[in-house]
């Protein structure tokens, strides 16, 4: 069977893969069950070294990887960003690994004649699953701290963004010892199914629809899934806060990418003392993005990648239209240019918490803004929601923005500032509520998720068992 | 409706309970999340005083306590075990809440612009679902870590063994700060599912069928779990282990708790070359273990506490017998004495893995045991199993036992002992395969399992955002 793969600024079917089947998957499981052994024997700073020799091999290749990118996504410096950002990545893994992933030494316990030593056992074959927004970014952010922890890894990205994966094997292919435990497959939700089947332990990036089924497939064959899924990010202006700044910062939250990422700024709340002059800040600033087109590089705003997220965001404007939101700038449905689908970046007011745009994931570069008047209606607006991934918080001050982020139910919180989250992996969060299931996927913590902890307990010769009589 | 709960000792139903409705537990729920959010805000080190209060009020009802964990497991010595490792634990706990809970302070991060601070947010209300085997100690394992991290607690211990609760509860009732964020709620696999439902996370310890029905529930309703399930430990004996010190510690590993313990040794695989003395060593002492019959104080090998768990030793045993098994001391099946069933330590040889007793949990004092030739034999064997909870290996040096025991899936190993886990809970582990899911349960990263981290990133004021000239 074989996929076509659409272009996102023409619409047209330009790419094709042929689709693996079920035994493709178990072949592929098989050979790096295979190898995997010898690779988590190596010692940790040998898996260390072939990243950073793959790290080169990406770097040679940087220009065709972009190349891929660009073409899997339609966008042009969202994807400069997410190579750097991926790239740079693998020496801080590789930092994390080195701290880490040290042999730990015998220690003494509260009893005499027992010691203990604690060892760091890897899951042998790890599945991730990536999504179409961030194809690159998000395959790695799992996949490598899997590797450096000692598994195999098997990714299977999106089949809406196929193209990038092509350069990701040849530069896997050209390390040798990373060849056999490392692979990239091409494929579909089926194909993410089987992969789910082959796997000791799951990654997913994606909707919480299918990450719904991912849990329920990991829970039936009782191994340990970890989930990143949707979001619906607040962003909070307190009264004293800078409209100007709060605006500019809201804006890159919420329209980079064209919206399309979970951690956007989908909500902004903001003080009925700030509320005329930041929104009409906002609006001011926001008319002036333009569109990616009708060349990548001729504004900041691309397309929307993938054709069904089109319709969603009209329907949550349509929606809210309907129910007496009024638009300040931006578009009342995304537009078809050439094929693509754009969507400008859209400012609402009269908005509230009724309306689709205020409670579903819009995954748009769309920004409903409410009024609010105390701290405590704030959080309570803040916290209506189904998901929990992050949040940004404005203040007079840094402390009075942090002393509000401490009741946000949620996993990140910019402070003077939005969607930092996105730059800024050396944190550890976890994601709250329906955005997301398992330990932080960021800071050094999260290469632990990929080992299983054993501890020996030795007993000194001398001491007898209470059994010892008889 | 009342539920009758069977004396393991007479066989008689001499203990009722009333069964809450499924509204029962719903109203639990609501007042023990009224009461979490001050219950979390308070400083550690107030939670701290209040666990070490209550341990107060449990040390006055100690008699009581233990009266009442005597009449639910009908066994004597190993409910005074149970208690005075449930008891000392508090302050094991309060001690490593007082190391990993105390608030962080900002960070810098390697963008020279943006600063870090973590944070802990507890989950608001863990369910803990808890066995018959050691109903007091497997109920606390998770409860004090989850009530230290500033969640709210609802247990829900065995229909089978539900006596002891009545004393819990009144010395929870007796420190007023506790009082409503913790709870023991009696009740059967229908309250069990209800507590689920209720539950922003949970732990389970118990069988493999049942753990598998809670992993489908939490990931239907998109919550964390915590699963401690079956075991079928092996013991491993080296070439030039001592067969005497190393009989002696499998016969404890073994026997205890009459070997109703996930963490009992099920398999013995022994080198040719000491099988023989081995073998015979091992049955000789356990020969000589009496049973605790007609006095709970008159030998250590107490009554099968569930009755239904008499029937499945007695399968194994019929089916390794009729496969070829030989006994060389015991029984051949359980034995009904006054009502109580009871079963001999047994010895079995000509055992091999076509036997359920080499593959199932049998969770009776049985200890079939194979010889091996190489340390790779004895490898393979070791690892046959759907579990990998924990092991135990005996060589001629520690050394060379941890050598050995690096090959082994599982995540607790004794070295020159057996069963150490058991009574050692300093170390940091995780069950392998179908034993768990989830972080470890013992050492002080348990307690971060009840919490989610959040990351505050900062901004200082004077870098402008990306957008910042539109």
């Amino acid at each position: 069977m074989i996929q076509p793969v659409r272009n996102p600024r023409t619409g047209i079917n330009d790419y094709h893969f042929r689709l693996p089947s079920t035994s493709d998957v178990e072949a592929l499981s098989t050979t790096l069950r295979i190898h995997q052994p010898a690779w988590a024997a190596l010692p940790v700073a040998d898996r260390v070294a072939a990243l950073r020799v793959w790290r080169e091999r990406l770097l040679e290749r940087k220009p065709s990887l972009l190349a891929a990118i660009c073409q899997d996504t339609g966008r042009q410096w969202e994807s400069e960003l997410e190579a750097d950002l991926a790239i740079s990545s693998i020496e801080r893994w590789c930092r994390y690994a080195m701290e880490k992933l040290q042999p730990a030494s015998q220690k003494a316990s509260s009893i005499p004649f027992l010691t203990l030593e604690q060892q760091l056992v890897p899951y042998p074959l790890v599945t991730v699953i990536s999504p179409w927004n961030f194809p690159l970014l998000l395959a790695l952010i799992d996949a490598i701290p899997a590797l450096l922890a000692g598994c195999a890894v098997m990714v299977k990205p999106s089949e809406v963004t196929p193209r990038f994966t092509e350069v990701m094997q040849l530069a896997i292919e050209a390390v040798p010892t990373l060849a056999g435990v490392f692979s990239f497959l091409q494929g579909d939700g089926q194909t993410g199914a089987d992969c789910v089947r082959q796997a000791d332990l799951v990654c997913f990036t994606g909707s919480t629809a299918t990450g719904r089924k991912i849990y329920a497939s990991a829970a039936e064959r009782m191994i340990p899934v970890f989930l990143e899924m949707g979001g619906k990010d607040p962003a909070i202006v307190l009264p004293g806060a800078d409209p100007e700044k709060a605006a500019a910062a809201i804006l890159w939250g919420a329209t980079a990418n064209a919206g399309q990422s979970c951690l956007s700024i989908e909500r902004v709340y903001v003080h009925e003392s700030l509320f005329d002059p930041f929104t009409q800040l906002l609006a001011e600033k926001a008319s002036r993005l333009s569109l990616a087109y009708p060349d990548m590089s001729d504004g900041p705003i691309g397309p929307i990648i993938f054709e069904r997220q089109a319709s969603i965001i009209d329907q949550h404007l349509a929606d809210a239209v309907q129910r007496g939101a009024r638009i300040l700038t931006g578009s009342k449905a995304c537009e078809n240019l050439n094929g693509g689908w754009y969507c400008r970046p859209t400012v609402l007011v009269n908005v509230d918490h009724t309306m689709r745009i205020m409670t579903e994931e819009t995954f748009g570069p769309i920004m409903p803004v409410m009024p609010f008047r105390s701290d405590a209606e704030a959080i309570s607006l803040a916290n209506d929601s189904i998901y929990g991934l992050s949040a940004a918080v404005f203040g007079a001050s840094t402390d009075q923005a942090k002393a509000f982020a401490t009741y946000l139910q949620a996993g990140a919180v910019s402070i003077q500032d939005a969607a930092l989250s996105a730059v800024m992996h050396e944190g550890e969060k976890n994601a709250f509520r329906l955005s997301g299931i398992g330990g932080t996927r960021m800071g050094p913590s999260a290469i632990q998720r990929f080992m299983r902890q054993r501890v020996l307990i030795s007993k000194m010769d001398t001491t007898p068992s209470p059994w010892w009589k008889v």
